[in-house]
Formats: C-alpha cells, sequence, structure tokens
C-alpha cells in the first residue's frame, strides 16, 4: 500500500495512492482508526507532501561500505548516529534552499527511509518489523564544507529544505535488496543497492530504540552509498528507489 | 513573570507562578491568545512538567572556556552545534535514568536555556531578544563513555530522560550574568557565571537561526562550565541559576 500526504483545496489530507487516484483517508495513517471517507482523487489534482512530519529524524552515516571508502573513512563498528532538524522537511517536488550566505558546497545523499508506524522503546530486532509502517526515500542534504568545522553535523546537515522525503510510503515491501540510484540533471550519479547497507535495518531499529523511545513518524535515514557530488542552483536532483517512486527536488 | 507547566487532577495546564501560588492561564504561553482564567492553584497541588515541549533542543559544546580547557580542547571559532532527542525530556523533579544495559559512565551538565517565544528565521543580534520568551535551566546528561565513539554525540546524549528541564521560564531576566551552581547529593561541583559563556545568547540565538527556523518552544543550551563528573543511581543532581530557581533529578 503506498500511503500518501496531501494538500487539496488548502487542506492537507492523507490517503492511498492507487495508480493515478488517491483514495482519501478520515484522518492519518499514523492513527488506528484512520479509515477511508470513500472519497476519491485525481493524483495529478493535488500536491504532494512530505508523507510523514517526522518528530525526530535519525540518520546513520557511513552505512554503506562504498560510501566510508569514497571518503577514507574505517568501517564503523557501531552506527554513527547524528539527527536532521525537523524543520530541514521538504516535500516532494519542494525546493531545496542553497543557504549561499553559509556555504558555497552542497551534496545530495539519496537513502532508503524506514518510517515509524508505533511508538517503540527497546525492541528486538525480531519485534522491529512490528513498529515500522514502511519505506521512503529521503535526501540527505549536506553544506559539505561546514560538516567537519566542529565536528558535529547539526549545522551542515540541519538547514531548511535540507531533507526532502517521499514521495509516498510503501507498506508492502522488502526492504533488504533494492535498487538505488541518484541522478542530477539526468545522469546517474549513485547507483548501489541497499543489500549492501553494513547495519541493517531491524537492527538499526533495536539499537536505537535501546538509546530513546522512536515515535509514530519517526524516520530513519539508512545511510547513502558512494558517489557524492555537487549540486548546484538549477540543478534537478532525482532519487529513485525500486517500489518507492523518485523523489525529485530543484535547488534555488 | 515566571511561567509554568503542570499537570493538576490528571489534567495538564500552564500558568503563572507568584510565590507559592499559580496563576491559571487558558491556554499554552506559547500562543498569544493565552489569558488568566481567574482560577488560582497553590504550587503544593500540582506537580510541575517541563516548561515546554521543544520540538528541537539545540545545544552548544564547549561554551565556557574552563570546560573547554577541562577537556584539553581548543576553543571553537565557531559554535558547537549538536541536538537532544525530543524523547530525551524529563520533567523538574523527574528522574534520570541510567542506561545501565549500554554506558557505564554517566555525566550531569548543568546550563542556561533559551525558550524561543515566536517563529524566527535569519534574525539579527539585535533582533534576537524579541524571539525569546526567557529563560530556563537544563541537565544536558552525557553517557561520556558513549560520546567518542562514533564522532557524533546523538546517542550519548539523546537517551530518554537525559533532558530535564524547568523549573519554570523566567521572562524578565538579563541572563548575561547569571550565577550557576551544580550539587550532587548537595556537594556543589560546577560553580560559574554565565558571564563566562565564549558565545553569548544574542550571537546563538541570530546564528542558528541562520541555519534553521526556530519555532516557538524550541530551546538553546548555551553550554556547561568546567566541574563535570560522575553520577550514580541514587545520586540527587541539582542545578541552581540565579533567578532560575533550581533543577532537581534523582538518577534512578
Amino acid at each position: 500500500m503506498k500511503y500518501v500526504r496531501f494538500s487539496h483545496e488548502n487542506k492537507v489530507s492523507f490517503g492511498i495512492l492507487e495508480g493515478k487516484e488517491i483514495k482519501v483517508l478520515s484522518r492519518s495513517y499514523f492513527c488506528s482508526n484512520s479509515t477511508e471517507t470513500g472519497e476519491r482523487l485525481p493524483l495529478q489534482k493535488v500536491k504532494l507532501l512530505a508523507p510523514t512530519e517526522f518528530g525526530k529524524a535519525l540518520c546513520i552515516g557511513l552505512n554503506y561500505r562504498d560510501h566510508a571508502e569514497e571518503f577514507k573513512l574505517p568501517i564503523p563498528e557501531k552506527p554513527v548516529v547524528f539527527m536532521k532538524a525537523s524543520t530541514a522537511i521538504a516535500d516532494p517536488e519542494g525546493d531545496i534552499v542553497y543557504p549561499r550566505d553559509m556555504s558555497a558546497h552542497l551534496d545530495y545523499e539519496g537513502e532508503l527511509t524506514v518510517v515509524m508506524g508505533k511508538k517503540c522503546h527497546k525492541v528486538s530486532e525480531e519485534e522491529a518489523n512490528d513498529y515500522i509502517l514502511g519505506y521512503t526515500i529521503a535526501n540527505d542534504v549536506t553544506a559539505r564544507d561546514l560538516q567537519s568545522k566542529t565536528g558535529q553535523w547539526t549545522v551542515a546537515k540541519g538547514f531548511d529544505t535540507f531533507c526532502p522525503i517521499g514521495p509516498y510510503i510503501e507498506t508492502s515491501i522488502d526492504p533488504s535488496s533494492l535498487e538505488l540510484e541518484t541522478r542530477v540533471n539526468g545522469e546517474v550519479k549513485q547507483h548501489s543497492n541497499t543489500k549492501n547497507l553494513i547495519f541493517k535495518i531491524p537492527y538499526l531499529v533495536s539499537y536505537l530504540s535501546h538509546v530513546m523511545t522512536l515515535n509514530a513518524g519517526d524516520i530513519i535515514l539508512t545511510g547513502t552509498p558512494s558517489g557524492i557530488s555537487r549540486l548546484e542552483e538549477g540543478d534537478t536532483v532525482e532519487i529513485t528507489i525500486e517500489g518507492l517512486g523518485t523523489l525529485r527536488n530543484k535547488v534555488v
């Protein structure tokens, strides 16, 4: 099932995407009592929004072997965990705003993203799946020139619009072996498969839930493969993951 | 004015603390149309809660010269910025839960904390004050043995209950020269004055607002002075800041 959050006639709603049509839901898919209203809308009549307004975006650094090698960094023994500010959220098809007053080097990072469906704390790897709503795509946009300045990545990763997410949450997919491709202006820049993740999704959910409570709507960006390069104003960056569609954003 | 958030007869409310009495407000002090209801409650009849359920807790590392020297680290040229997870929030008088399954070294860090009152983006140092609601105290509890393991501090600083905050928000105080003291089981461990902050509050608000939108209720932990040491189960940690009361939490 493909869950979408969208605006239509100035109202934000939730729905299920079927082909080119949206079946409107009574409330958010994060609510257990959400039901189909019977209303249907053509996809082309709505504006898709980020499918979750996350409280926390937990991100895993260096989780593809090739990306760690690209930066000449050792394979981590434990996940490298950082957060993106919740205000960094951007819609699918939304603009990535280049913060020229503070940075002169912007990179994309295409990432398979886990969307939590239920509150959880200290769950096992075996239980992890019960707490996941589904999967989507995020772009972990990074001001690379600010990343190493102070050691912590909050500023470099936290600018407004630096976390485009979407276009939908797929609830019925096995995330363990999905092709991932990032293109800039149509040119392929990143190409990998989620089977190359160092720390797998059940492990990540379990590990993070032993640190902090994960809430419905929280997301986990699972890391990016090699092939990082720059974005400039005017560029269109597209991330396609098998079964999850394409997240497309323009840099302005 | 001292703003408090509290629970009374299983209902969460907002109020103004005057001496030993609370004047109940019609809604959150983050809402511009909050008014006094006329109801008054004795302080001893309520349970004080964290005075803001923040969306973002932005924290400044190494912002007291003596603390940087304590860790033999250079004085940073730009603020070291990291975030604490919003799920780390704990109430004044709430417990700090020692995550023994993952850490064997817990430290307190007493910090003057800014509470934002209005949404802001790219404000100047001169404008910063207009967007601040007031000041409170936070304890940036840290699993020190996990802090340097992966370079990023999200895990070490992000466990549930690792961000006690309160007891109230003082809206009428000049934060530029306040005595700060941290005691463990009554013994003074940290003693400094906020005049020793390397990056001052107007600068921090302006700098952070140039990176990301700050929302009402977001907090900025301004850093901790020297005198860091361990917490163990059973310890009571108290942070007193001149004019802001005492934040008291027990480690369990």
